[in-house]
């Protein structure tokens, strides 16, 4: 048995790690830290916390790194560090959208690995330059689709991929907030300012931001395709030149027989929903809910009989939960835990490379194809409310 | 203090009550009965509880009617009802749907108050024919679109009224079931039987049997007109005529300088969906989030605050909860309760109109707008589904 | 099939029913009213509603009762009304405790059937001569224990029987609520006062008014007999004569081999609570966890097997609960429903009796047996508190 | 601003951490190690992991200690790691607990810092030997009340001292579990096997293993002491050596001139409990709610107003549940979060020991005191069920 429950491969040195943004001020990047350090898999060596110099120094002292390795620039980060017989492995990008193209070009192109926030960049061009670039590279992309990382997310992918709940007819996503109720862009937010700048976050708002996580979700969890998709994109709060509600309605590519549909609801301004994503898939046979708010359990119904309560770590959660749980059943895991588990998976990825071996097959990451769909997606939800909610496909 | 709490009004003979339809085997017709008797302001006293001679005969012995006042013709009964001077006074009509228009007719032309199980009719035709009767008839005429009758529906829409959530720009409905997961008509069900034909329910399947419901509790609370909607609709299982899914996205009526958006998402497909009617509305200034599930509660969000849950009869509830409400808090009234509650208040306007005098201005009962409204509402959906998901106005 | 769904007995003439207490004010005299008419087997044809003349007289009129059977005495209306040969058949007494024991004298000595509010009666005294006028009486005496005429708790109730939880160890009961916090008593509450005087409650005030039915309901579910209890009574609002609050462990007479043990918790000074009844059941096998709240949903676990929610006239829900059931499941019935299905198997017995025949078995109501428990239990949390908690058997 | 949001002080060198006990199988030991790495704090760089040489050393590789840090005695790794001057500054302890004292003072006795794992010792004897030591000692001394470290109920703390529900009368604890419903420690549970062993977990089972976390957390919320106890334990496993289940009663000391009654129930029998960890504190003016089911959220009533949710970083949370969160409200964290800030105080206490400051004000971690209190809660609930359930005086 591994010491560290089910998390724990053979302990080799940690993966050494920088990070382009991150600094005073960031709510990301501190998650991504977290993340990185839990099963103690990573060390962060150096960063390009900010684009400021003094800013940038301040925060890689706060954060113990060498100062030596403290970047203002991420160039010149990718450049020093892959001069270094230590230098960094990984890099992890944590910069509002439109500068994970640029970053991640300098670090693919030298062969570091890039695990990079969503959504992928903020223009489709970006984001089919940055595929491309994958593809040629030798580093792995790993794209942080958090929620993917729940254990009780990956017991329900498990359990749709085994027929549980049958031929799926309907994915229903949400994610609704409702911090962005007011202009709090104009009252000096940094993190909605960013977020509500189409220079800086791209052609969606909501749909970029949050949006993209509940397709993300619901494709991974059901196995499907989207087909179509028709949008009614609406920003509600005056002068804010992004979507911060969006309704939209999914068709999916056929599968087992059925052509499934879908529905996705995303918004900010939604008083009294924090982080409310919450998933609903039905089946032929049967079906299965979950929630943010309550993630370490997933609802299931097989059609005709009472509906169960499957707890991460407790009866019912099978061997795709197991792998991605830290604590036993009743001791809640949460938010960083699951952003953990993303970070896990990538470390499995990179020491498998490291190693000249090839990853095992249960290791699972979102990749740079998630990335392009959540961009498609967004590209999709604009056209179509460009278009008076026409269908639009993807 | 009246003594059966808020719910008395001067005791007055009861309402003398014949009812067509609702004989052995029916659902709707054994809710209309208990409504009724609940507070006692209705007698039930003739019936054509079906068009089978027999089952009409042992229908009415088995509720105790007189066998004279038995009949298996509502025509007859309309005769025969108005020609006693202890005729009944009200009818409640629990049939199918397309028996609604041509039993309503013979009643309202008699001056009988018609009680009528939603939705209205089962063609536009008739339901425009039957508005048009409605409104030069003296006889009153009612709908059951029995959720606006829970105590806590009445008091979310009183706070909507009074500025509670500001001006409102989302109203998300939804009313999710399973027992036509699987093709149930097919093997003798009555009620999916009827529900899913379209001579006997109309064009219909989920939109009209529950999609109006949410629609017209989406209206009740909000107090916003929709506009247009684009819908996509679907008959899941093989074989089935009516639509058993729909996706409906929402344009309301511009009110209080917005334009409010909402989503509709009805479903006979969705296991583990017992009849999970939910209402979520958003305004600039707070939330209300309502579901049937837990009727005697209502969350409330003013923006920016911790959300409070406000509960039938306790601290946060205001007079229009409490003069539908019958128990302390914390003793939980349903959906026969919520039922009562409409029959309460028709029996207000029925005997203001027997009394000649106005009726109170708090008494809300769902009329024949409120139908033709649900008429409008199933028609639109079909002609956006048949158009590729066009919007359609309403 | 019946007609009212699974509640329909083959029509008779409604039982004709009398009521003493109830007149305005009252709280539970109009929910008994409900719970009679809600199945229409009972008629309320006479009062002793107040034992003041002119309360009394103007809460008939408001009732609508002959003024001929309006009386202001419940000696008299008991003599005339059985003098009568259209005389009420049965009677509910719901005064205040300390009128039980002579009310139900008066009718049971002449053959009226009596259903009564509990406790049983103020004194233990009262109870032991109640007792053997009910030994050797004709009529039937039920008490109205409503919360075990909830579909779900019969559901439990019925599983532990069948063994579904294995043998009994643990019994958790709570009742609490938050309406006594303060003196409410002294500033003219009706309800507060008689519920906090002595002499019209009798020894207990929580343990009498709620703990009696938290003990009855676990008793009801769980089977058991309680052997012996150790209590620690409170009175926490200053100058209140009786305990506002109870905390009591529990022994159980062995029982399959376990000797169960149990907790009980009421208390009327807990802000936040309204009605918060919850039972627990726990054995080898199993656990049953019901609560007020949300009273159509029955959580199951099977050890070491995910919890199951059973639901009202869902899937997995038996005949127990189903003979009790009106509406489908996800339509919620309530307080009132419950406390109707007291009455309907109370007019099933009267009708048996009425008819000369044999009660089915499958007729459950508290008996006299039960309010005698009661009344004991209550005698032994005040006798055991004063004794500073020791063990006292009942 | 700290970049790792409220959590970072300013960076120093991690602390050198060791580690007694938390080889292979167990659980709390990889529990400690993720919470010390979580903050980056802390550095595992020594480990008595087992007393078997070769497990030890097996688990140290694992772990990717340096093979000359890897001890199989404790008394080993103490003296040379306090003779080293890079040896560890502080040490977890995470063996059964008959061998906490033992170990606790080799480190104490040479300066070095101790985060031990509750209850504190197995005999009564070995707690107050070991508070000798604590007293006496220049190192700290930590006891891992983990549950103290959800940000919500330091929020439920700091409302209470407050006075936002006025002087508490109730405290309600319970803490049931199911995994001994079964005798699984015949069946070669190596967690089942110590737990229920006198003489490695001493006198209490349930009591000491999960009810003092459930007294901790009652004491650390309420600020009420703890005057005396009625207890009855039982065994309801045969064979089983220790309490598997306990109702407690209990009776504070007078504050605010109320004295205060609780309740506390802990069970390891109870079935469809994991670990059902719940606080209901109730008082003159309101009421708080807390269950680490939900430990995002905290309950808040006050008396005659509706309830209102008040949740982690959102509305209503204040700053003593702001410096123990990592993450905005609606990203939810869980159990190793609230290990990690008993980490992240120990931290901020040794770093000011290390640089001779006083330790903020605001440092909250449990201490020796509270691991007395424990171990007197246990013996009292012995003593007390062993005369059957008499007040015993703690």
């Amino acid at each position: 048995m591994a010491i560290e429950s089910s998390n724990e491969t053979k302990r080799e040195a940690p993966i050494r790690l920088g990070m382009v943004g991150g600094g005073a001020g960031a709510f990301i990047g501190a998650v991504h830290r977290i993340a990185a350090r839990i099963d103690g898999q990573f060390q962060l060596v150096a960063g390009a916390l900010s684009s400021t110099p003094d800013k940038a120094k301040a925060s890689g002292l706060e954060l113990g790194l060498d100062p030596e390795r403290t970047y203002s620039d991420f160039r010149e980060m990718a450049i020093r560090e892959s001069e270094r017989s230590d230098g960094i492995e990984a890099v992890a990008i944590v910069t509002p959208n439109h500068v994970h193209y640029a970053a991640a070009k300098e670090f693919l192109e030298r062969g570091i690995h890039v695990i990079c926030d969503k959504p992928l960049t903020s223009t489709l061009d970006d984001a089919r330059a940055l595929q491309a670039l994958v593809e040629k590279s030798d580093a792995l992309f790993v794209l942080t689709h958090n929620y993917t990382g729940y254990p009780m997310v990956r017991q329900a992918r498990a359990m749709v991929e085994e027929g549980a709940i049958g031929a799926v007819r309907l994915v229903q996503m949400e994610y609704p907030q409702d911090w962005l109720t007011e202009a709090v862009e104009k009252s000096g937010s940094k993190q909605a300012g960013w977020r509500t700048d189409p220079a800086q976050s791209g052609a969606g708002g909501s749909t970029g931001d949050i949006g993209t996580h509940a397709y993300n979700l619901g494709c991974f969890v059901s196995g499907l395709e989207l087909d179509e998709l028709a949008a009614d994109l609406d920003s509600f709060v005056e002068g804010r030149a992004l979507d911060d509600n969006a309704h939209v309605m999914m068709r999916f590519k056929e599968k087992d027989g059925v052509r499934a549909k879908g529905l996705l609801w995303c918004s900010q301004v939604a008083p009294g929903n924090e982080n409310g994503l919450q998933l609903r898939v039905y089946g032929t046979k049967g079906g299965l809910e979950w929630t943010q708010k309550d993630p370490n359990y997933l609802w299931y119904t097989p059609f005709g009989e009472p509906k169960r309560l499957i707890t991460r770590a407790g009866a019912g959660a099978g061997p795709a939960a197991a792998r991605v749980t830290r604590t036993p059943s009743g001791h809640p895991e949460g938010y960083l835990e699951g952003f953990a588990n993303i970070y896990m998976e990538a470390a499995r990825a990179i020491q498998a490379a490291r190693n000249g071996v090839a990853v095992d097959a249960d290791v699972i990451y979102p990749t740079i194809e998630d990335g392009m769909k959540g961009m498609l997606f967004v590209d999709a939800c604009v056209q179509s409310s460009k278009q008076n909610g026409a269908w639009v496909k993807v």
